[in-house]
């Protein structure tokens, strides 16, 4: 642990969400202090941290003076401004890196970055105008999805193209932002890959788990996957594979289509992962702590696991079953202390525990 | 979940020590805010709470503000202030109640409370002067522990009386405090019972865990502890009693010891426990989130143990120990953001989880 963080440093998080307030925790439990940068006023993370830069990510002073906070910087989201990190690395380390950042900030950089590692992934094309659109198409097929190359998330900023006649609407619905047609992917099920690398180059990946979307948003995580041996150690192979090769230091999500074929990666995501939140009653070092432990260059948990686990995560409406959820044995309530319910906003999950 | 408290509503608690930190970190995961009132600056709850009303338990202008900031009342140990409570009491609900807090306040109070009730407890008498020493020798015999009757933790104000020699050093340790004398007890291990009873009167407890002390303070508890069936149900019936007397609601520690005479009460803590960290990694719902749910009147968790564990308390300069812990596997380490490291004090502790 010759780089290591003592206990008492502070672990600066940007991003102030429910990823930021479970980072928030985990760290706390290590003895970190964490200071949160987030411009939204009474956030999740903000409950549980001992401070909050209430500021907007365009304010350099603000940003100045949390670097000057903290010992080391890691965020919950990929999409932080380009100009703050900029001037953040130059004051303290950032971890995970740019490259990860630069790499996965974009779909088409994405895709285009794990094909050239030889991994295989969805057939795809850059779109920029209805004419490479019409090119995309001959070259993936159809049906397709059409979605920005930035900024997308929980099945925000995409379009399904079923048919040629879908097609100027989804080109409406990109509102001239660059975009990436990916071709559809013939897959039985998805699973996920919750994979962590240490500043000492050391990675452990937690067991993969099942996936299952409703409405673009994830439901429910269940471990162990429905996965056969070789695929189990193909899709941690992969994931450290990955890790290495940004050199990557923290906590990743690997989204992994499972098809007769092999698996085929969906996307990666430079953080802790909604699907590894299984983790937080399934192992004694969860994914929250594994990601601190990475950052603040501590030897990384194992990622064993003791119990088998389904994470449901809480979305919208979903919190009027907090009531009974509660009174449910073997279940484990994880809110995020968030004011307003709306629909489709993930409000908190339970996992629930099968020894 | 008539008299429940919703989500997003605040939970007072008395006291920034680790119990409160981690009871503030329950708190928040079923979503409630969290606000300490301690006199200390920088306290390990403050950490992850919202507020810190740092001020002191005669301050009654502070007190009032803290009772009107939050919803109920609660507290992470027993020694508070009667006149704090007093004003409290008035504002807001204090749960557990001030019955509990009477009796365990006052070692002779709870040692009578315990055998009016027909319970096992080690032989005692009152003890105000060498003249009713020598009375309280003659009953309980020697060896024999002289105690103060109030405000002793972890050893302190205490006195062992081995020979009549030791008389007058014990007598002058309690520098006039109203003390008990305590026979010894022939006892081939201590276990201890965290029990919880919710605001409905329905009552869970855990599984007992086996203890060990040193100079007066708990290294380790292992779960499950050296019982039979029939121990092990005795000891969880005698839990639920002296809830269900004190019409107790949250987590209580009740200290047993094993006799071949049967099972013989130690002392009771009207708080989560030190000897109930073990749930944090062997139980779905932990005892601070047990303790959380029953002072907002929420559905207790069932008390179900999912893995063996042993807790190891890290003392002083144990944590010199943390680099070499944070490298072990199936190792929770739980540290409490203590800025000074002194003998004796408890600065974190480990969970080793054996499935």
């Amino acid at each position: 642990m010759t780089d290591a963080l003592p206990t008492g440093a502070t672990i600066g998080i940007l991003g102030g969400g429910q990823l930021g307030r479970m980072l928030s925790v985990a760290a706390a439990r290590l003895g970190f202090k964490t200071c949160i940068f987030e411009p939204g006023g009474d956030c999740p993370a903000s409950h549980v941290a001992n401070y909050h830069f209430q500021a907007a990510y365009e304010d350099e002073d603000a940003l100045r003076k949390f670097a000057a906070s903290v010992d080391v910087i890691t965020y919950e989201f990929e999409n932080i401004p380009t100009s703050a990190l900029d001037l953040l690395e130059t004051l303290k380390p950032v971890r995970p890196g740019r490259e990860a950042l630069r790499v996965s900030q974009d779909r088409l950089t994405e895709k285009t970055y794990l094909a050239d590692m030889g991994l295989s992934v969805a057939p795809f094309a850059a779109v920029a105008d209805a004419q490479s659109l019409e090119a995309a198409i001959a070259a993936t097929g159809l049906p397709a999805i059409l979605k920005t190359r930035r900024f997308g998330y929980d099945g925000k900023g995409q379009a399904r193209i079923m048919t040629a006649e879908d097609t100027p609407q989804a080109l409406a619905d990109m509102q001239g932002a660059p975009a990436i047609l990916e071709g559809f992917v013939d897959f039985s099920h998805e699973v996920s890959v919750i994979g962590a690398r240490g500043l000492d180059g050391s990675v452990a990946c937690f067991d993969p788990g099942e996936n299952v979307h409703r409405d673009g948003i994830l439901r429910t995580t269940t471990v162990p996957a429905r996965l056969s041996a070789a695929q189990r150690s193909d899709a941690v192979l992969l994931t450290a594979q990955i890790l290495n090769r940004l050199d990557y230091v923290g906590v990743m999500g690997v989204e992994l289509f499972v098809t007769p074929q092999g698996l085929v990666v969906n996307e990666i995501a430079p953080r802790v992962h909604n699907s590894g939140h299984w983790t937080q009653n399934g192992c004694t070092v969860d994914q929250f702590e594994q990601h601190i432990r990475a950052v603040a260059g501590w030897p990384l948990g194992d990622g064993a696991r003791h119990a088998d686990v389904v994470m449901e995560n809480l979305i919208g409406d979903d919190m009027d079953r907090v009531p009974a959820l509660a009174a449910e044995p073997h279940t484990a309530l994880h809110l995020y202390g968030k004011a307003d319910t709306k629909p489709g906003r993930k409000m908190g999950h339970v996992n629930r525990v099968v020894r």
